[in-house]
């Protein structure tokens, strides 16, 4: 973390612990960090877990063994290592990744099927062995961390901790999920985004869990882009240990399931909505929703065409209520639009109706509003009831100093 | 053209004129320009014409219409008003192009269906009619001029005329080929592309030059971008006066129709990598040639999801043989790919091979061919024998700087 703070960071959160979940820290050194880049996290016997991956057709390692580790539905631990995504490694990346799984299952006396591994950072580096070994030795019997020193650990050009807590009441007992997620640039989630950890002390059914958690995914993660770039190793797990005691959820049907399923959607957004926060360079955050699209899929790719415009984004970054640009972006999207139906407004003012600018459009009010942090802007498509928002930030300098300059 | 001139400017060629072509420019003052802004082009009797046009949903009415006019395949006129792009304007933009196609006509004795007319600028402010009207009337008598002036003329944020020619022998009759062309920002052509206007004296079947005008285009402007964000004015026309006297070309059967089609493809190539070049904020020329693909179209979209992705941009800005970036911009392509049969090269060097680094790569050639204005990736898919090239540039702080203060 070594970037300048973002001006749209947020304070880090007071997050429950979860029980069955015990996190602890280490330094593997795969950089040249004064900091640790290794995190654990335990857990008890019978812990479920769900997972969504990035759809890149070039995946890391972790992504193509993490895909296959879900089916089974139980975890025991987690390894993220950070500095080195061991992306794009053949079949040297996938040793150092079983070696982590053997060595961690060894000591847990579980399968290594049940540790699961991630990895961020620059790409085309094996992770080396032999840091990695010495890394999870220490970290199986480091001192126990705190939420935010987890969240520090996975970071790599992030530049504020991130987490996000929600709870639930399931039955006659509360449900607590604590989250924590890095990301910050090659940031454009196609169905699964960055590395985002989820945990729960609620029994959960896996197979529900993954339902819920692809539910979410869909209206988060999937909702962001900071870059239009998506990464080879984005990774969404949620853990759920049981530990609340609850009746275990299995469906909709049973007691406390759309309370659950709305927390856990609360803490998927709220982690989305920190990831763009923290977007490399952001100066702003925009929320952009579109309504009247053919249907909700379409609403959301025309939002996304409309998030990673470049024109749009330095216009928003410049302050200036470019509608124009907003036009340019619907059209692209190749979604269905009817150019004389189209409305598109920001802070709550319509700028351009039914394919016109308004007559009496007063700027002043909007040119208030795009000095603010928080930037809203609304598209009315005009020709169905499809409806989507997604959220996304300015396109600044700061993107291309963070960008042209990091070295691989 | 206020901009600092790109430091990939080419020099303006010496461009033959055009039997059956007259020039002229005058002022429309469309906006606080120091310079003229209305391009007038006259055609001989018998004039064929072709066109594409962009794909967006919002397209302007110029080119509405136009889509139209290129059905009845003959043009006597053609005028391009810059400043103002009359898009987005409803009723009153597709006034003020009637009212421009009626006069025009008039004063030549055609129908109103053989003037064309483009407009490019700002979205969303209709052409104001007096202005055009008094713009029309003086270009019509105005001098004649030289391409290097109409090329001035319709350009924006260009900031170097662009022009483009190339010649063939049909039969016994020499054919020459003129064509301008404007584009700077806002290029992701998707079949069409920008305003380019390609003039010739060949004479040929309005539905071959359509049929040749479409094929080049596929390998020329579509293969191009310079920021993602497509047009919703993107148009490219080919007037072909007959005035060279040769055997009219109907087919590929026809002697001198293969030299005819590679002069056009030429020139379309010169016109589209013109455009790149003066891309917002390019410092540096980048060619990715894409190889064992799938299909040639598969080919295509991966090299433009290369081209498109602004990590790849920027690290070429920064100079640095990031191939890592590549291998994420491969992935996020939707395209057939094998991660472990992947290759990536800068500069004719491979850097990475089947799915992993090179062992003994030599990153110092490398480096000093990424210092360099013409950047060359090579990118071999492995799985197919589909292959394609395309153009961009990189990202810089310019493009930043031009698009976060330009005001709508």
């Amino acid at each position: 973390m070594d970037n300048e703070r973002s001006p749209l960071a947020q304070p880090f959160p007071n997050m429950p612990t979860i029980g069955g979940v015990t996190l602890r820290t280490a330094r593997a050194h795969y950089k040249d960090w004064d900091r640790a880049d290794l995190t654990y996290a335990e857990f008890a016997e019978g812990t479920a877990v769900a997972g969504v991956f990035t759809q890149s057709a070039c995946p890391s390692s972790e992504v193509e063994i993490g895909r296959e580790q879900i089916k089974n539905g139980t975890a025991r631990a987690l390894i993220v290592n950070a500095g080195n995504s061991n992306a794009f490694t053949g079949y040297r990346g996938r040793e150092a990744v079983d070696q982590i799984m053997t060595q961690v299952a060894e000591h847990l006396g579980c399968a290594s099927e049940q540790v699961f591994v991630s990895s961020t950072g620059v790409i085309g580096v094996p992770l080396p062995k032999d840091k990695a070994r010495d890394g999870v030795a220490k970290v199986l019997t480091a001192e126990t961390c705190t939420w935010e020193e987890a969240a520090d650990t996975i970071a790599t050009t992030d530049t504020f901790a991130k987490g996000a807590t929600a709870s639930a009441i399931v039955g006659d007992k509360t449900v607590q999920i604590s989250a924590i997620i890095k990301g910050s640039g090659m940031i454009a989630p196609d169905m699964a985004t960055m590395l985002g950890y989820i945990f729960t002390d609620g029994a959960i059914d896996p197979a529900f869990l993954q339902e819920l958690l692809c539910a979410a995914n869909q209206q988060t993660f999937s909702c962001i882009t900071v870059d239009s770039d998506t990464s080879t190793s984005d990774t969404v797990l949620a853990f759920a240990t049981g530990k609340a005691g609850n009746a275990p959820l299995a469906s909709f049907d049973d007691a406390g399931a759309d309370a659950f399923a709305a927390a856990l959607h609360d803490v998927c957004r709220q982690m989305a909505h920190l990831v763009v926060r923290d977007g490399e360079g952001a100066q702003k955050f925009i929320a952009i929703t579109v309504s009247g699209a053919q249907c909700d899929e379409s609403a959301r790719k025309i939002g996304l065409s409309i998030a990673n415009s470049p024109l749009v984004k330095t216009a928003i970054a410049g302050e200036d209520a470019n509608w124009g640009r907003v036009v340019m972006a619907v059209g692209k999207a190749g979604e269905p639009a009817d150019r004389d139906k189209l409305s598109i407004g920001f802070g709550g003012i319509w700028a351009a109706r039914n394919g016109q600018p308004v007559p009496d459009y007063d700027e002043a009010p909007v040119a208030r509003h795009l000095k603010g942090q928080d930037i809203n802007i609304e598209v009315d498509i005009g020709i169905g009831s499809g409806r989507a928002t997604v959220w996304t930030c300015d396109l600044t300098h700061g993107y291309i100093t963070i960008n042209a300059d990091y070295r691989s």
